[in-house]
């Protein structure tokens, strides 16, 4: 829960008394193609007539507006009407599969991508293995890019046209899209957005690079189970530990873009090396890499098969997987309860490997984070495992660029 | 930064395809008082027409709108035209001296009352000792009315009426106002708004109970230096360490209401006892009252002389004086830090004691925030000392009370 915190009279000190400012001016036509959008997804089909009366807007308006979104293919016009007495009114219903938006992700272990039209049908959907953690850079970008405009042409060979691509990366990305760290890969600086918009050679269509933890968590936001809770996190440590924070039913992106960055709280003084150079981090002790070296599991096998053969394990109640599980689980327990003394989430997602693991991390995780938690009791707080299974993050990169939608940005015309 | 996590075409997951679902209805009245109110502040005076013609709303709807609000004392009609040709059309202007806004805060050391009108201008500024940290709060919440009293009576005095009152309190308060836990005080489960809302019998004004951290960070984001930063943290140390929280220019206050709550982050495995029951807290290291302990500063000196005194003896170079400065400043950097890993904000400010302490506390606390971040540079991340003295909480109260009148929630009439 959150308020608007820049109070209509904002004021600013001066000699003891506060002085009215001016405001920035407000985007009104992004907010009346809001308010347009939104009613029609609840009421359509209904006329221009009936939209300008529910919303106070002015009839030229309205027509201006739908006038914008038919020529955007998001509406079209019916020759059906509604009233039996009167003129028959034209009326306007969403047109769903004008647009599909592209998710895609590049992990450790391999590329994902996804598409979703308008109409909420799925387009595509692939995973592939490679180009492998120990990959340069320039490698990785031209497979992502080979990836990606594949992808397009599925969309546009469909009829549809391609509404964004969203790109999620484990590491630290700027707004820039450039990713300053990324230790699971061994990447410092590396301006992947700016090198895949050359590669792609298609300036129409927003591209943007985010954090693989945000977009997970705003694919659990929009689509999974705790879909439209206002305050929640969603956890990975695939590589390294990440949360993706929504906080008031937005995301939490940070001044610079770093938000979320859980993994490197100091858990032990003198615990294991972490990748990041320092020791003890709740990284170098929880992360999915942590467990999968603590048990001994074979690091030459498919990433997959690993956590296969460590669930196959945990499954026979092997006692040194147990009590690495238990152990692993304990410390992100007391990770998870200072963001929750921060934060106070309504739920916390275990995405990822965690997802798999859930069943083996939760009683020792749940302990832990009660007893690092301050609040008295949790109150309901759910934390439980992803319904997303692995498309957490190429489905987050979906909703981003839906998202811009919602705020009244309109695509260019096609 | 962040964006609208929630995307306009919201679908939801069901046999692997998405399914459009049903938005929860706008308050498009609200949303459309917002507007007006916004174009009035930025262009005032101007017409009906003028805001019609700006806004894209149709007349009738500004002209009840601007009826709402002169019937509110918010706006005016003025005589003076702007227009040499064509039908004189009578202006609008903001009537700036109808409401103010009362900020109360109660602290182990006593309470403090701020009331500013909607022009700006401070109606009154007290501070009062006592009712002392070993009230009970009857005896407390007995204080607190009697001035609220006094305070709704010296504004409406002045011909204003009340917009709100909200009340700062160093503890965890839930949305209904329940102080459930202020270990300073030591109190459990006071229902503190219900009980003072009794005492003052004043259904008409709206009253509020908030986490004092919380509505610090407010003043700041509306009032301090950084006025206006959408990422910003302000800390206090008073009694507990509290963080207030600004994301995204919104105030974050959690699902239960409990967020900020940084000062049992666990420091140290066997540190030394903390009020909350745990051991080796962020609070029990580096709050005031534990410098002030550890300091040997006299306990029963006036609170604000015990600060004096600390102080005196830090600027003289007193070794251990300086020692345990330094170590709060690198406890309380290494707390920051995990702050910053995870919500990565542009500015923390260092409120109450802290702000007076900030010369003593900062080069150790620069060091170990550095060292604890994650992000490769600060990039120009700001650490430094409120400017709003002790106003900071009891400002907030007031900002709290005007930010109502931003989501278009106009106060009832006279």
């Amino acid at each position: 829960m959150l308020f608007d915190a820049a109070g209509f009279w904002r004021t600013s000190r001066q000699d003891g008394s506060l002085i009215t400012q001016t405001a920035g001016q407000t985007d009104i036509r992004a907010v009346n193609l809001a308010v347009v959008l939104g009613h029609l997804r609840r009421e359509a089909p209904c006329s221009r007539a009936a939209i300008a009366a529910a919303t106070g807007l002015n009839k030229a308006t309205v027509t201006s507006i739908v006038g914008d979104l038919i020529d955007r293919r998001l509406v079209r016009e019916t020759q059906q009407t509604r009233n039996q007495v009167g003129r028959p009114a034209t009326l306007l219903v969403l047109d769903g599969s004008a647009y599909a938006a592209i998710g895609l992700e590049l992990s450790a272990h391999g590329l994902a991508a996804l598409a979703y039209d308008t109409a909420g049908d799925q387009v595509l959907r692939w995973h592939r293995t490679g180009p492998g953690a120990d990959a340069r850079p320039g490698k990785a970008i031209a497979a992502l890019a080979a990836l990606a405009r594949r992808a397009i042409s599925t969309v546009e060979s469909s009829g549809r046209q391609v509404l964004g691509i969203t790109v999620g990366v484990p590491g630290l990305v700027d707004h820039a899209g450039v990713v300053v760290l990324a230790a699971g890969l061994d990447w410092h600086d590396v301006p992947l957005e700016a090198e895949l918009r050359t590669a792609l050679r298609r300036p129409d269509i927003p591209l943007h690079v985010g954090n693989d933890a945000t977009l997970g968590a705003l694919a659990e936001h929009t689509y999974g189970r705790r879909a439209g809770s206002a305050d929640l996190v969603h956890v990975t440590g695939d590589t390294g530990i990440g949360a993706g924070i929504i906080v008031g039913g937005r995301l939490v992106q940070g001044n610079l873009g770093y938000a979320g960055e859980i993994g490197h709280l100091r858990m032990v003084p003198d615990g294991p090396e972490c990748g990041c150079g320092r020791s003890g981090c709740l990284e170098a002790l929880a992360s999915l890499p942590a467990i999968l070296r603590r048990t001994d599991t074979d690091p030459d096998l498919d990433p997959h098969l690993q956590l296969d053969t460590l669930i196959r394990r945990a499954d026979s109640g092997e006692p040194s997987v147990t009590k690495v599980l238990t152990e692993a689980g304990s410390q992100l327990g007391y990770g998870l309860g200072t963001l929750v003394n921060l934060l106070d989430p309504a739920a916390i997602i275990l995405g990822g490997g965690y997802a798999r693991l859930a069943p083996y991390l939760l009683p020792a995780l749940t302990r832990s984070l009660a007893e690092a938690s301050v609040a008295p009791t949790a109150d309901g707080r759910v934390v439980e495992a992803s319904t997303l299974a692995g498309d957490a993050v190429s489905l987050g990169g979906v909703a981003q660029a839906f998202a811009t939608l919602s705020a009244g940005k309109l695509p260019a015309p096609a």
